[in-house]
């Protein structure tokens, strides 16, 4: 390896139309969040920029969005960037800081249109987010072909444990959908590589 | 949220001491891998650029080094930025695909110092990488504090079901004391957040 050849950097972008939904956004309870999310990971497949899945993180009390993610690992060839780590890392750099559960700053919830993967299950902790709210349930994202990962079948326990709260299958019906249609239009089912 | 304050796009550097670093690697067999890895953490500290942890992509056969990645959390604030996460994203950019595992192509692994927390455990399967490589355990790493989340006790099992070789243990000694000395030097024991 040279370092003339080595990359220092790395970087990704959100779809291009994703900043003016996003100011589409005029605020909401829970289901209204996830009903937004939800219209976002649709998007996301009507545009051809990523897979079926959207989050965004929101402030609790007020509804406030700090950031809206989508699946980018197609388009960004980059297996790291379902939608839950880009709402995750964009609210990070919107707040210039890692702990997105700091004590004396607005509590903040991930709304996910689908329950998280492994992968970003294991994030969320170490995110400081207080709640994850999520749609679509592990067995619709499956039932199309996705693999959720190696995860705890009771995935919410060891969360709630760490004093994060979960709320599960927020219009269910309406993310599975999003899958549903996704699978049915052939959309890439990416997960699970080459080997198997 | 306006479009004009929305971040449209995020990026990431290495530390400017890694290329170079990452250059004097004149190949050599697992251990001697986990060797350079290891030295690399303990560089990541030396420098003050992050936490106690490395990980680079290489070759099976050839140990020819794609990508070093190390940990990054607190110099960039995005808690994803663990070392195996950065040096998988690294060596999908350096391929251009975020297969690592696609047919036809050498086989890759990664050779992490530390057995991977929740998140990046959950992140292997989704790269391609055949097989995992590990220093310091999980125990070692919680006795200085560091929280490796919600992660199966038998954490092994599920990746070799699906092809993913694990070798654990590697080094672990000189793995550990990258870890013990980081603690003994006051060093950020980042992953619990404010809450706990």
């Amino acid at each position: 390896m040279h370092p003339k050849t080595m990359m220092q950097s790395l970087h990704f972008s959100l779809p291009s139309w994703l900043p003016l939904f996003a100011d589409s956004w005029r605020g909401g309870d829970e289901p209204q969040r996830m009903a937004f999310v939800i219209q976002a990971a649709r998007q996301n497949v009507l545009e051809g920029s990523g897979g079926p899945f959207a989050a965004g993180v929101f402030e609790q009390d007020s509804g406030a969005l700090l950031s809206l993610g989508v699946n980018l690992v197609t388009a960004e060839q980059l297996s790291m960037l379902h939608a839950e780590m880009v709402a995750i890392a964009f609210a990070q750099r919107v707040l210039g800081r890692r702990d997105l559960g700091r004590r004396g700053s607005p509590a903040l919830e991930i709304v996910t249109s689908v329950e998280p993967c492994a992968m970003c299950y294991g994030a969320i902790p170490w995110s400081g987010l207080g709640k994850v709210v999520s749609g679509a349930t592990d067995a619709d994202a499956r039932a199309i072909g996705f693999d959720e990962g190696p995860k705890p079948t009771d995935w919410t326990r060891p969360l709630v444990e760490r004093g994060i709260a979960v709320t599960t299958q927020v219009m269910r019906d309406e993310a599975k959908s999003v899958l549903d249609d996704y699978a049915r239009s052939g959309g890439i089912i990416y997960s699970p590589c080459d080997r198997e």
